[in-house]
């Protein structure tokens, strides 16, 4: 060891020594004389039309969340698997899964917003943007659209709000990756107090899905092998349902994603919470937090429906129907509802989805659920309305 | 919230906006009218000799990748940790452990070979070549040598492939990561349909094990104290069988580990595929992925015959004899068959070796099994031939 | 698949082919006639003061190795979550909170310190330097400084050691991330071993925070909105305690968390260990590794207190004062024990403070804790005096 080995800071940064070590054995502490509760998160009260939360933290995509979030969910399209294929394809490299995009900037808004929430009762109107890289930096801001006292539950209301995610803010490759509107049950902090109630109207927000040009140059055909064979715009016919073959077990894993995702709220990671008043909470249990089954159904759906994917467009509307648990097993099925032409793309179609996610459990019902095995029930956990834009196979295969 | 402000995309890339939000009331969803079961996979009678896969996918190494399986199987060779030893050495950064590389290499190959297999029967001649870096990526093909019905087991035959990973493929660094061949036991899907039998050869690749130079300028021996001490060529003496001291136990994070690899096979990961028909599967229950036993076993050992490897030549056979479940604790051990000499590198040499892995299970068997405490036996879950490529302590320490 | 396609090395890059495949089948392996096992790690008599320990591996901090312990423990601090907030701030990108540092640093001991140990008693003296950044890699000594054998158990002893972890060793941006002592009770190999006692003084380390400089022509208050508001050096009032709110329950996720830390002690990561003797450890079962609730604490705290640090500058001591196992849902306090100026930085001030971890296990006793719900005993299990360099809200916001 070099003791006293000089480390000069770079200019101009300066240098604080703490207290010599003796200090430890010094007068004694401080003495406490006050107690303060720190709360987070706003209650029902606190919402007021027109209002804009501009939200704390903001996130950077790092190839270590990029991984976990991509791959635990089992996302199979190259564009967020390859970076050779990302970047023939045209963009900058490895591209966030809109899952994950989804999951890293709706959990920026949780604090803010549904920290205290009962439960996430709808999405309305979701739309992707800029393409997001490992190594942007994503911040959010929501404004609040309405607040209604809730029609039954007297401590609880619905608030509306509408978030909007930046990336790079105040760089040159700044852009808008997502926007959204979702409403959401949030319980009353006093009983007594007033509601601010009234509406805003939302923000016209510029939120378009940004699309590499095709290239007649990149030999697309020569990469056609590593995406699925059966998910071209071709293959596509309204009327059919796509049952996707994979299943996936969640595990007390959740607990660590959903903090890696900076998603606070405590009813996903506070076992102690629970245990205190178990009926108070769904299943007496830590519920996993939405935003799992979300991006799961999204990865089991993926090698059927997006794996020719240049990114989704929208999600006009979706909820979450029944609560998801560590044990339980999550399935997804695709309906497709509608193809179109996407004007000036060629290249391009539009596939109307509706995304299902669903699990089983088990059941002494009769008669037999037709859609489960002898013993058990299908429960629908999660639904989707997702617009795609796919490759024809006319111009990659 | 700045609404509406202009976000102009780069050129020439385009844009494409979804539907108005008002649609979200528009006419009813169209009927569905037919399902499809979408299956994934081959089963035996797919399979024709000289036939290639093309995998999809393809994997670009991030850091996140790199560290989770790097560190969760407990290496401790330096060239996969210290980045500025890896560097001194010649390398280009820090380099993925041979058991990432063959993890990353061989779940590329799962849908295509063995997502419907019942068991993979053996590794044989696993060669290394080109170092694997984070930024890399791997795509994979596999071709099938031959086809055999299983004497005993009607539906079941014998698949035997060579499968080649290569990296960052038409790039300037384009090299031969891997190259093995496997032998696995796979289903078939109709018990009428014909075996597709012969034989094929297989191809001769380009896989050597890409060495850096020694150079005299570099003084490794400042470095010595990175890695363990007694692990160069000179402490290695056939006929010595060396017991590694560190246990792991696995957990539920196999589940999640199995994900992140793209390895999609459901014994894995499908709970509620084990539940309904629980005697079907070895165990009864969700059964740890070979690769993650392959990898903890290199890891385990990576202390006492790893740390001074510049990396692993060859792993002329290798299979799993038991399966690893959730809960249990793997150890391993490491015998020493042979030292030899590395033509034109002095400081180097070759160590041959066969890894084991194991772990112990409760039993109330007489006579105890001497291996293990009373009421526990010692159950062989892995075995692996290894050449490793070894520094010297002369020129190194 | 291009057989036998020529994939040139680099020069003077070499390579080095394994034996043909038909080896395989040659002459039997050798006979193995001596088991070697394996130990790791000193015992109480190998310790001397004044010895230097030269730790093996050192470690570069990847993005998945940041991501992980950022985020699991809930750090909230915008230098470590948004990078264009840390550059703005005069940091070259993310920089690790200080919990990340530590586990970082002092995981490189283990091996040689605490492998053998029966627990940690006491942190002293632990000094932050230089910001770590992700990319660089940090090695680690230690000189022993006492070994004192134990008054009661006649197999222990205390040994009290500093460590010093740095750098990017030998780089220009090399610099002392931390260094610190610690006192740990050690197992004696042999019973009757003699102990090397006596003393050696603690070297003279060159380790001071280092804070980038206030600058005028930053912006700061336009990001202002990314940290919580009521955590500026103005906030806090000396004789406060504040009791954050979240709870973060622990998982068998520690297992694998301790792994990618490096950290081999096999109390935290052996099961088999644990049942063959239970008795013999605390709790009967594996214990989480004490950097666990050391960052989780510090991360639970961190909206209420670190959110507006430029860094912590020293903790003088610090203890674990009960074990935590996979499902204890860990809570934080903070005392604030004393505030003060920074010479020469007007814009930051210095926080004394007390950082408390906290669980609560079911309880019959009476009378009922008062600082715990009715059938519940509230536990203290970690404790670390904290001085933290805080930002004034007169210059930041």
């Amino acid at each position: 060891m070099t003791a006293g080995r000089l480390c000069p800071v770079p200019e101009p940064w300066t240098r604080v020594a703490g207290p010599p070590p003796s200090r430890r054995e010094d007068p004694p502490l401080t003495e406490i004389t006050r107690t303060v509760h720190r709360h987070t998160g706003h209650f029902l009260e606190d919402f007021r039309p027109g209002d804009v939360f501009r939200h704390k933290g903001g996130k950077t995509v790092t190839e270590g969340l990029f991984t976990t979030f991509t791959e635990f969910s089992m996302t199979s399209n190259p564009l967020s698997k390859n970076a050779r294929y990302a970047r023939a394809y045209g963009f900058d490299g490895l591209v966030c899964p809109p899952g994950l995009a989804m999951l890293v900037a709706f959990s920026q808004t949780v604090e803010d917003v549904s920290e205290n929430a009962r439960t996430n009762r709808e999405y309305i109107d979701m739309r992707f943007g800029a393409p997001l890289y490992v190594g942007d930096t994503v911040e959010v801001e929501t404004k609040v659209l309405s607040v209604v006292p809730h029609r039954k539950i007297e401590n609880l209301g619905i608030v509306h709000v509408q978030s909007t995610a930046r990336k790079n803010v105040g760089a040159p490759d700044e852009g808008v990756v997502m926007t959204w509107q979702r409403r959401v049950d949030v319980f009353k902090r006093d009983p007594d107090a007033d509601l601010q109630e009234g509406e805003a109207r939302p923000d016209a927000v510029d939120c378009e899905l940004w699309l590499p040009p095709y290239d007649e140059k990149v030999d697309y055909a020569s990469m056609a092998h590593l995406s699925s064979g059966h998910s071209y715009f071709e293959d596509f016919e309204p009327g059919t349902r796509i049952e996707h073959s994979r299943g996936r077990t969640m595990t007390s894993e959740h607990i660590h994603l959903t903090a890696v995702l900076d998603n606070t709220s405590q009813v996903h990671c506070n076992q102690f919470m629970i245990d205190q008043d178990p009926a108070r909470y769904v299943g007496g249990q830590l519920i996993i937090f939405g935003g799992i089954p979300f991006t799961l159904s999204l990865g089991l759906s993926c090698p059927d429906v997006g794996d020719n994917a240049l990114g989704d467009i929208v999600y006009p509307t979706g909820r979450h129907t029944a609560p998801l648990f560590a044990g339980d097993t999550v399935f997804a099925a695709t309906e497709i509802h509608g193809v179109r032409d996407l004007p000036g793309r060629p290249d391009l179609g539009v596939v109307e989805t509706k995304l299902l996610g669903h699990k089983f459990v088990r059941t002494t019902d009769e008669p037999v659920d037709p859609d489960a095995p002898s013993g058990w029930g299908k429960v629908q956990i999660f639904e989707l309305e997702r617009h795609l834009a796919v490759k024809r196979r006319s111009h990659y295969a």
